[in-house]
């Protein structure tokens, strides 16, 4: 990177910019790639092959596993900090980083609160936190936990793999008793301990996105709501609509104050549920960029990804401010049945019925539910933007205008 | 980029995406990859060193020059279109490339207007477009012509070089005949003919920026007001202040007209002198994203980099709509004196006063005067956001306020 001075250019000035490793090359990666571009940053990704989403994108790859501690070292070496596209790295292993002098950011012990489902819902109990009320199933010998659990509670639980579910994998709704101890069994089977949690009767979910750097600052976007299906996250609605100020400051406080609570570096969601009762209940913490907080690269003033890279490189954090009074973020999921169409050709037609969309593609093959991209749309009205997400979202997906677009089709004559 | 179907996921979609070949790894093609990736597009870059700005960023890069006809066969290989960072490639490579099968955008018979900037004259000239009077000048020979032009407009011309200019080379204001003779003969002992051009009395100089693609579809961006010194844009007003609906609407026409005329595809800048009469007067063309549309990144609803890539993959365009009321761009140039303190360092400094401040750096070395990125700042009080974002400029150039900014400085308490 460094350009040699010459007798015909005295005044050059070496380019130094800082490296951030990140650990999973998905798209988290590959849109952080679009932030540091614009900060002057290299962002060295260690991905799993040169097909991930970020490998495509940036020339700094390296290739390997996230649970090899040489794989590990390689991408970290000489970074100014290394970060997450994911939580699945084993917490030993960022000891080991640490130990070496890398800067982790988050640190192992934050990053156990995204990591550990229990860990998180001791540690924000013991923060009087409000949480579903839960118990830990550490193995086959306490199956009986969980039957004392379910009594207690009165039936519907929630079963949780204590690790490494995503996108609503390793969460399940128990039937009844038998179905959550069939649940549990196949996860404890494996040797992954289990989280079970009462149901909560909800309204909405929500999210709380914030960010915190090393020195201490924090900043909150907008709280915003989660349209979840199948349990993925399907819609995001930026501001979460309806939601009283006063609960709204509510859950960007409480997200500022876990994340200096459990001294995050970076971005940190608090997915929330509001229950039926206009509580707030904490679901689930992350602590990287989030599908919640997809909106604010076209909706905020500074999108998630750049304030990630801010943070963990404490920098003071950008303005989190809405550029539009709304926006609607929808995710374009792999369809069941794969389209007629390619993407490109999907995208062309998207385009010509809606130039306003702001598409976002990962580069990904289309496999059934994955996520493959995302759309915003931002304006003013909640109820049109929402349609047009959904449409738009749903074209990309499968090659086709949802049953009722005709309506919305400028280029069918009025009746 | 293809994913392998195994039995495990038998729905995979593979990933066909277009790849976009750019002639050049300067900033415009490093901001135009970011526009690509979301647009899960490749971009294929022809850098004449690894420390391009582009080339630091993308793993597609092809080292060569762009004036070697096998280095632009390399780029374009395989390429859904070739298309420009500079407009520096000889036509008549661009003509062999044609006639391998290259799908060159813009075409080489439309490009050359905005290469040659005396077949720029002509051409408009024929058009019935405004521009200032001209003459040729094409080799030693043809001296006279000069010395008869100056005597017709009696006195003050700007002698221009017909090819290779940049950032205000090329082009140099004549005190007097003896001055622009002089000026004349080093052009014209290189080879390179000259045009000679009255000085227009202006009031200032616009941008109106457009694309159009090769189906024909047009989207021009509101009109912006260019500011110079010393030869180089140093700062953008969008949209251009107190400027008449009809004037603005008259210069989007007259873009959108040229583009058409010209056959471009891609984004096309006219550069648009206001006389001191009212009156527009053409005075340049790019066929490239363009310094004057920096600011729709961060306040269009599409930005130039998104707009040129659909352009010249025949996409529908996106909305030009502006985003805030105001936006102001500023660009940051290297100092003549090399700041004390690195550009991550007044990097930081700067969001620490600024949160609001859009930051967009290349990755360049930093010599004096040279581009090394842009600062936007949208919202809707003028005043308020030119004087940020000319400090802000100002600051990453030289690493200290400018002189008044003690005035906004939070942190001293009012007298």
């Amino acid at each position: 990177m460094m350009a040699v001075p010459s007798s015909r250019t005295p005044q050059i000035a070496p380019v130094v910019a800082p490296v951030v490793a990140m650990v999973g090359g998905g798209q988290l990666a590959r849109m952080t790639h679009q932030a540091a571009i614009a900060l002057g940053q290299n962002l060295r990704v260690l991905a799993s092959s040169t097909d991930d989403p970020a490998a495509q994108v940036t020339p700094n790859v390296v290739i390997g596993s996230h649970t090899e501690l040489d794989d590990l070292r390689r991408v970290a070496l000489g970074a100014t900090a290394l970060t997450f596209d994911h939580e699945h790295v084993p917490n030993e292993l960022l000891d080991k980083l640490v130990a070496d002098g890398v800067n982790v950011a988050p640190p192992p012990q934050a990053l156990i609160y995204a990591q550990d489902k229990l860990a998180m819902r001791q540690r924000l109990d013991a923060l009087g936190v409000a949480v579903p009320r839960y118990a830990g199933v550490a193995s086959l010998d306490d199956l009986d936990h969980l039957d004392a659990f379910a009594a207690q509670v009165g039936g519907a639980v929630v079963v949780k793999a204590v690790r490494g579910g995503y996108d609503g994998r390793g969460v399940a709704m128990a039937r009844d008793l038998a179905h959550a101890r069939d649940i549990a069994l196949g996860y404890l089977a494996d040797g992954v301990p289990v989280l079970v949690e009462e149901r909560v009767e909800l309204r909405r979910e929500l999210s709380a996105l914030v960010a915190r750097s090393p020195f201490g600052q924090g900043a909150a976007w907008p709280i915003v709501e989660t349209v979840q299906r199948d349990g993925i996250c399907v819609e995001v609605l930026a501001p979460a609509p309806a939601l009283p100020d006063h609960v709204a400051a509510a859950a960007q406080q409480l997200a500022l104050q876990l994340a200096a609570e459990l001294g995050v570096v970076g971005v940190l969601a608090v997915e929330l549920f509001e229950t039926t009762a206009g509580a707030l209940v904490v679901n689930e913490l992350a602590m990287r960029p989030h599908n919640s907080g997809h909106w604010t690269m076209d909706g905020a003033r500074t999108s998630q990804f750049e304030q990630h890279l801010r943070a963990v490189l404490d920098y003071p954090l950008g303005d989190t401010e809405a550029i539009a009074p709304v926006t609607v973020m929808a995710n374009v999921l792999g369809a069941a049945q794969q389209p007629a169409m390619i993407v490109d050709e999907r995208l062309h037609h998207l385009f010509a019925r809606m130039p306003d969309a702001r598409v976002h593609l990962y580069g990904k093959a289309e496999r059934p539910g994955r996520k493959v991209g995302h759309v915003n749309f931002c304006g003013s009205d909640l109820g049109a933007l929402r349609e047009r997400a959904e449409l738009a979202a749903h074209w990309l997906s499968h090659g086709q205008w949802k049953d009722g677009w005709e309506a919305h089709d400028p280029t069918v004559p009025k009746a």
